[in-house]
C-alpha cells in the first residue's frame, strides 16, 4: 500500500487526513473507512468507529498495526468497486472518499516524526565527499571506526517538509545543494532490538530530499559535534510523496535512482554499495534508547549523487526531483524571497 | 515561579500533571485553578475552564501565555490563603490541590520537547575538553568559525529524563561521565528571531544533566556529522527539576554550580565566561528555522566541570547531583543491569 498525508482545505479551516494511492485517486482513508463500516452499522458509529480504527493521522494509523491495515485494505477495495459506477463517491454524510492532487496539499507521510535520523549507509559517498568537503590528502575520509559502526546524524523536527513544498533558499548561504536518499519509517516502537528482528519494526519506505548548504557545511564539520544551518532550514527535510509499506518493498538495497533538475537528468544509478543494512542501523540506534512509532530514518545518497561530487549547482526556482522505482517522483521547488 | 511537570497514580491510571512548587509544597495547577475558579462560577464548569486554561501539559501551559500566567499565579495565592487552615485542601470534586514529593514522580518540566538542542556556549570547556578527547598538540582544540558561531549539537528526544529518574548505565559504556549544564525553555514561537528580541522569547530555565559514554566519544568525534549513541541513551538527558521562569530568573550566566557525586562535592565554580548568550544562540538557530514553545536549549557545562575534565569517573550506585541557586537540585542514581 501506498499511504500518503495531506492537507484539505474546508469551510471549517483546515484538516489533515491520511490516504492510500489506489484507482488512479487518493482514497481518504478514514472516510472509506467509515463509508464501508456505514454497510453494515449506523452511518454515526461507523463515522465514529473509523476515526478511532483508521485515525486521519500517520502514527496513529501505523499504531494500529495489522487490524487497521486489514480495514485500510477492505476500505480501499470497497471505493475501487464503487468507482466503477460513480466518479466521484461519497460516504453517507455527503464526505469525499476521493481527491485528485489538485485538491490537496501533500504533506510528509509522516509530517511530524518523533525522531529524525539520517543515516550515511553508503560509505563512498561518506569517503569521498567528505574527503572534498575536508580537503583531505587524497581526496578521500574514512575513519577507522567507520568500518564497525554505522553513521548517523539527527536533523532539525523543524526542518520537515512534503512533496512539492516550496524549499526556501536560506538567506545566510550562496551555494544550496541536494542530497536524495530512501527513507525509513518505524512502524513497532521498540529498545534494544536486535538485528534479526529489526526489519519486523520498519512500516515502510519514502523518498528523502537533505537540502544542504554546501558552503556552511565544512565550518560546521570543524565543529565534529554535528550539523546546525548547513542542513537545518524550513523544508530542507523533505519526505515523500508516499510511504510504501515494507509488504510491497521488502527491502531498498539497489533501488534506482534518477535525479532531474527542471527535467535534465543529474544523476542516473542506484542505491548500491550499503556498508550497513537498515537492519544494523536500527540495531545501532535502539541500543538503551526507545525508537517510536513514526521514527525516520534516511539511508544517505549513493556515491557520485550530489551537485558537490559532479560539479553542478542548483540555483533558485530549479525544480528539483528523485524518482525512485517502486516509491514514486518526489519533486520540489526552490524559491527566494 | 517554578514549574514543575509530574504524574500521579490514580485508580483509573496514570495522569501527567503541572504544578507550581509553592508554600513548601507541589500545587497541582489545573486543580487550584479549578478550585480558584469555582468560587465565583459552577464547580463543573469551574473544571472545564481550568482544563482550557491552565491545562495539565507544560506546553499548552506556556502556550497560554501572560493569561495562563495570571490564572496560575490567583490560583497558587488562593492555595497558600487555604493552607494556613487547611493541611491538605481539595477542590470541589474532592480533586487535590497540593502533592508532598513523595506522592509524585518527577518529569522533566517539559516531558517532551519538540526539539532538543544543546548549545557549547562556554568555549573553554570546548576548547580544552576537545582538545584532551582529540588528543590534539597542546591539548587544545578550537576551529576559527567557533569564534563567530556558536556551536550546538542535537540530542535524542527519547533520551529525555526527569528528575530522580534512574540513569541506565548503557551496556556498550565501560566509562560514563556527567555534565551539568543550564537549560533553557522557548516560551515563545518564532523564526528569524533577531538577537535583541531574542530574550522574549524564552520562557525560563532549568538544570540540564548531560550523560556521555566518555569512551565511545572519541570514534563518533571522527564522523564529524553527529554524536550518537555517546549521548543518546535512556534517561541520559535529564531536565529539572522545575523550569524557573525568566521574570524570576532574567539571566542565566554567572549562576553557581556545585556538583555532587554521593555527596562529596567535585565542583563548585560558576557558569561563566560565555562566548555567545541564549540570545545569539536563539538568533542563530531560528534562522529559517522556527523554534517552537517547549524547544530546550543546554548551554554547555563550565569549564573544567566534567568528571574527564578533573580526572574523576563515576560508578554505577552513584547518585551524582547538581545544585544551581536559584534554580534548585537535580538528582538522579546511576544503575546498572
Amino acid at each position: 500500500m501506498k499511504l500518503v498525508s495531506y492537507e484539505v482545505q474546508t469551510r471549517l479551516g483546515r484538516f489533515e487526513r491520511i490516504g492510500a494511492l489506489a484507482h488512479g485517486a487518493i482514497v481518504d482513508l478514514t472516510s472509506a473507512a467509515g463509508a464501508f463500516l456505514a454497510e453494515s452499522q449506523d452511518a454515526n458509529g461507523a463515522r465514529k468507529h473509523a476515526e478511532a480504527l483508521v485515525p486521519p493521522d500517520m502514527i496513529g494509523f501505523l499504531e494500529g498495526g495489522s487490524s487497521a491495515r486489514k480495514l485500510a485494505d477492505q476500505s480501499v477495495a470497497y471505493v475501487g468497486a464503487r468507482l466503477g459506477s460513480e466518479p466521484r463517491p461519497v460516504g453517507p454524510q455527503g464526505e469525499r472518499l476521493t481527491f485528485a492532487e489538485s485538491e490537496i496539499r501533500w504533506l510528509a507521510p509522516v509530517p511530524r516524526p518523533p525522531m529524525v535520523r539520517d543515516g550515511i549507509l553508503i560509505l563512498e559517498h561518506f569517503r569521498l565527499g567528505m574527503g572534498q568537503l575536508l580537503k583531505s590528502e587524497g581526496g578521500a575520509y574514512l575513519p577507522e571506526a567507520a568500518k564497525t559502526t554505522p553513521i548517523y546524524w539527527k536533523p532539525s523536527r523543524a526542518a520537515v517538509g512534503g512533496h512539492k513544498a516550496p524549499i526556501q533558499w536560506p538567506k545566510y548561504s550562496k551555494q544550496l545543494d541536494y542530497e536524495f536518499e530512501i527513507g525509513m519509517y518505524i512502524g513497532k516502537r521498540g529498545k534494544n532490538i536486535p538485528v534479526e528482528r529489526a526489519w519486523d519494526h520498519i512500516a515502510g519506505y519514502t523518498i528523502f530530499q537533505d537540502m544542504c548548504a554546501r558552503d556552511i557545511q565544512p565550518a560546521e564539520l570543524t565543529f565534529r559535534v554535528g550539523t546546525g544551518k548547513a542542513k537545518d532550514f524550513e523544508n530542507s527535510k523533505v519526505m515523500g510523496p508516499c510511504l510504501v509499506t515494507a509488504d510491497e518493498l521488502p527491502n531498498p538495497e539497489g533501488l534506482r535512482l534518477v535525479t532531474r533538475v527542471n527535467g535534465e537528468v543529474w544523476f542516473d544509478g542506484t542505491f548500491s554499495g550499503w556498508a550497513f543494512t537498515y537492519a544494523q542501523l536500527i540495531a545501532h540506534v535502539s541500543q538503551e534508547e526507545t525508537l517510536a512509532v513514526g521514527d525516520f530514518f534516511g539511508s544517505g545518497p549513493p556515491a557520485h549523487s550530489c551537485g558537490f561530487e559532479i560539479g553542478r549547482w542548483i540555483k533558485p526556482g530549479d525544480v528539483v526531483e528523485a524518482e525512485v522505482e517502486g516509491i514514486g517522483v518526489l519533486s520540489n521547488q526552490i524559491v527566494r524571497a
